[in-house]
């Protein structure tokens, strides 16, 4: 049975501040310059979500994409879209949404909604030019 | 002598929220739906810079691209990327942010710097699929 | 009132294929080549539509992009993603699918349905390398 | 030696319809969706190509990516580009052209024509938001 | 007749130097920064050229966009396509190569093939964020 | 400790010739083709930095992407950026620039600059169609 990894690409748009409250200010502000702005700034985050599987016979599908789309709306995108990260997702109350944490949290939140058997990987731009790729522990 | 539009794309990240002090909670939580929320979400903007004018047949230049590109920083870019347009600017303290008014304001800010024989006009990304169109009074 | 220009980008999938009835095969075949096949082939239309109209001052928009996009599903994207426009599009019955006759069907849809006082135009790219523009009679 | 990994990203224009004819037009409605409509849809697919091996020291390439882009023209795009792949492709009258499918056939039929040192994996993308990687058996 | 315009994007990779030899070195430097390496640099360009006309209601074309691409590869790209353009292309021989002239001369080689009733217009990307528009004199 | 890889796009602009000078020009004409033109060509790359490391618990980050723009534009870029590569820069001096050869010397480089603990790897595009993938020897 071949095996594939299949990817769909979703979208969010969010707030966000870097700002370690265990440090000083002048620490986070020579850590995380200009986003450490205490008033927020934002991204169009794009979010590529992979899982790996043997290809079912029957559908020709590792999984179907449109099911994936789903998961990821119920499971994350409803949490994060147009909201500001450090305000108002519980997941970063004491976590730096840096996106490094974000990759981890979203990788956490979709494992526990995929059958065992699929693996799950994923990439995530916080711009065109910076992105974070997670395939879990 | 040859006319052209040359155009330099530049881009900044910002938070922000669109409401209308004016009105009710309620006509704003219609009128903008998710785009509301008092926490603010955020944004990669890309803004294309189009300046129109004659070919310098010394150097085959409308006008040289970097120099464009370091005006919209001092101009543009540094009161707007890593910001909160709501808070941080007071060019938006009576305007409300939206694409739209994004673009007019750069405009004069970039008009007013440029030489009166070139024509400015501008486009702005809000996400890969949303964008505005400004040339001018 | 500045007046802005806004777009806001949509998509379908569709299979189709380039074929005069009223002419011969060979004439067919000549004018087509490979877009003649008889069993169709197809495309990710990406389909830009864009508003232009004064910017209202109340809502800072010239109309609510998200409204342009419920629009384009209802009067477009519903008849013809994942469709066969040759097979099951009415709009296509005595018209070629081109390019060309896509976009001037879809303005002559989307213009019935958006007030007088703002003009349209759109972009359909039939691949990331080609694509036609309409604005209208 | 220094071993790398070169890609060339080649396209092909489909018509498709996801249907297993083993199974009920009901299970198929459900299982496709959309793409089970029986008049077909379509894709600009694009396909990345990838081999690794080592750099040759005389030319300082793994292999010449125009070498690689004239056996994807002979091996796979011609049998595929503005066809219909249930109807046109015999690869696909026993398989149904998933995705997940339609890479599997490109490696095998890839492979058989590269030399035995050199790895071929690849990725297909159905949309710019889709896609699949396979690496081979 | 609707009319519509029609674009096909090419593409060519090139050297080039910018330079005056009417101007002093130093007035050169100055002008043109990095761009006037006496080694050259290069670029990826991008040509998008349109064609505005009526709709033949025959064919449903503007353009048979296959004989737009085919005029490009005989009138412009087999000139440009991997050379130096200071030195192998006649065209620049006492013209510097910015975008705008790059613009201008294709522009000129590419109208002069195309029926009078055609309106022609170019956009030439010299990278991702730079392009120049020209419609002709 | 979760462990994530992060990325930042950079690019540079570049003039190249593919030529052995140990081989006859019969040879290289034949191995190069357009690409061995004795005047140059050139290309805009980008060049995708990956660093893989445990994410920093006080920090959020695997690597401030910054400081890894900060590291390419001063081991990197200021070598290569509108440069003659065969002419300009002396890692070329007894290499061929080919992609797979440009992508070993930056990987070298960059490696030398950063702590033995993070994991290196690089995409280097020379077209959006052609790239090359390196992770050291």
């Amino acid at each position: 049975m071949p095996r594939c990894r299949v990817t769909r690409r979703v979208h969010f748009n969010a707030a966000h501040r870097l700002h370690n409250p265990a440090a000083s200010d002048a620490w986070n502000r020579t850590t995380y310059g200009v986003c450490n702005n205490p008033n927020y700034h934002g991204h169009n985050y794009e979010l590529d979500l992979s899982v790996e599987g043997d290809v079912n016979p029957d559908t020709g599908y590792v999984l179907d994409l449109n099911h994936l789309k789903e998961l990821a709306q119920e499971r994350l995108l409803r949490h994060l879209d147009h909201k500001n990260l450090n305000l108002d997702v519980p997941w970063f109350r004491e976590l730096i949404p840096t996106s490094e944490n974000i990759a981890v949290v979203c990788w956490r939140e979709l494992r526990a909604a995929l059958p065992a058997e699929l693996a799950l990987s994923l990439r995530l731009w916080e711009t065109p030019r910076n992105y974070v790729d997670y395939q879990g522990e």
